[in-house]
């Protein structure tokens, strides 16, 4: 049984992150030129060239003070032009989930646009939400390129942060665990999902969330496939494991609805003609139903 | 080719996590009663009793202002205690590491009291180092039994970290890629290791940080094992691949050396009689080179 090998939604972005870069200011500011790259954005929104691809500008379009996150080097036109993009000048009272004009936007993206976009989305609005120092609470400047932040009180050093998230299929007897959570549309399902813990594996977190959320045990835990994911920024862990029981006993704080669904109510439900609305197709959870729709074949 | 199906060290708590309980104010007063136990720290150290178990006191012990983490149930003895850590008064200047005398007491101690104490240490590190807000510099206050943190400016709400690391077996023509960072005494190797950064899948890392230290490409990434480590609070997420080339291109900023190893030797080192000094048992890199042994056995 392979992993999925299909396209994910958000990986496969075209830059060379150069890390080596980074920590060098002297590299770091000769790529600051008229050649360099700024991403346009809207706050965290992308603004779309006449082409519908990612629209980009000169680091002169950056407002004076603004701090610039170095994303990498596009090599795809043949040179080596640096990209970056600007932290919005004002933190958000909270993360930014996605809205549907962004839904829209991201339907008929570039699979390589959105990949960059996510990356750089999920960067800046980290520092956004992050120019003070968790340690002792005074201000922080943005280091190495924006792949870090300096407390110049403590000394603390602070890095972009992304959260590793479990979300997996549980099968029983043929059939598919899948949820809908409080708060979605009527019809909604999904794989089930929940943030990794610090004293976790991956293994014991997909089985403590299923339990938590639907009071079935799991076993067999498989790994299937990852996705980043840019609201705010997550590392989706996808991953199937086996049920040894189907009697649910719903964690109604959290889920509105589970419900076990056969092969055929998953294939059609994909299709746009089943019992259930699946996901976005951008969502791994999509890839996971495909993957094993596969498997069971 | 099966995943590594062995113990790996820091997984496998007792507890019952019990998140029903963190945002209940009403059962968790209710379960800080004379039967609830506090760990015993030295700081972050583990204070052990006379059987070398981890020792635990009441929340008596606790001074008169401690924040307390709820760290989950314990069942063990047929009854059902709540077990809790205090967050060390004085945050630390930096992420505290293991040292040498931490190193010896875990090396003895029970497979569930490390689970135990390295989730416990995650925690209430992350408190340590977290008492203000990111997004505005004022204080924030633990809530939801020390598994968030709300600032009462801005009513932005904080979680506990967990940083995912990707750490993995290159392979070429039936030789592993190991490498000595910088710092690292002679002769040790171990498995090359990176965090995991926003936009990017676990394979992607994987390759990423490989070509980086390495210069060498490689391919067809597959999932071994997971660990928690708590050194402060990774979660590491153990594959193999193999590589398309053996010619290296040494990253001297991050390693000392980077060599190609037989299986033979590798599994002497293991041994404690090969041509490297294996890592500290503990370690998710014994764990995946136990396994390719097992597989290319």
């Amino acid at each position: 049984m392979a992993a999925y090998k299909g396209p994910i939604a958000f990986a496969g972005s075209p830059l060379d992150r150069a890390d080596n870069i980074r920590a060098d200011r002297e590299a770091l500011g000769a790529l600051m030129n008229w050649k360099a790259r700024l991403l346009k954005l809207d706050a965290l929104m992308p603004d779309l060239d006449e082409n519908g691809r990612l629209g980009w500008g000169s680091l002169a379009d950056a407002p004076e003070d603004a701090e610039l996150v170095f994303l990498g080097l596009d090599r795809s036109d043949g040179g080596e032009r640096a990209c970056f993009a600007a932290v919005p000048p004002q933190g958000d009272a909270s993360p930014r989930m996605a809205n549907p004009r962004l839904w829209a936007l991201m339907a008929n993206l570039d699979p390589g646009d959105l990949a960059l976009y996510g990356g750089a989305r999920s960067l800046i609005d980290w520092h956004a939400r992050h120019r003070f120092c968790a340690q002792c609470g005074a201000g922080t400047r943005i280091a190495k390129g924006g792949w870090q932040r300096d407390c110049s009180e403590c000394s603390a050093q602070h890095f972009p942060r992304t959260d590793p998230v479990t979300i997996m299929l549980a099968e029983y007897e043929g059939r598919l665990m899948l949820g809908r959570g409080k708060g979605w549309p009527e019809g909604s399902f999904s794989a089930l999902a929940g943030f990794v813990e610090p004293g976790e594996t991956i293994e014991e977190a997909v089985a403590r969330e299923v339990f938590e959320e639907s009071g079935v045990r799991v076993r067999d835990v498989t790994y299937v496939a990852s996705q980043p994911w840019p609201f705010p920024s997550q590392m989706m862990i996808g991953c199937h494991s086996y049920a040894d029981d189907d009697a649910l006993v719903i964690d109604e704080t959290e889920m509105a609805e589970i419900r076990w669904f056969t092969r055929d109510e998953v294939a059609a439900s994909l299709g746009g003609n089943g019992p259930f609305r699946a996901p976005p197709k951008h969502a791994i959870a999509c890839n996971l139903m495909q993957w094993w729709l596969e498997k069971t074949a």
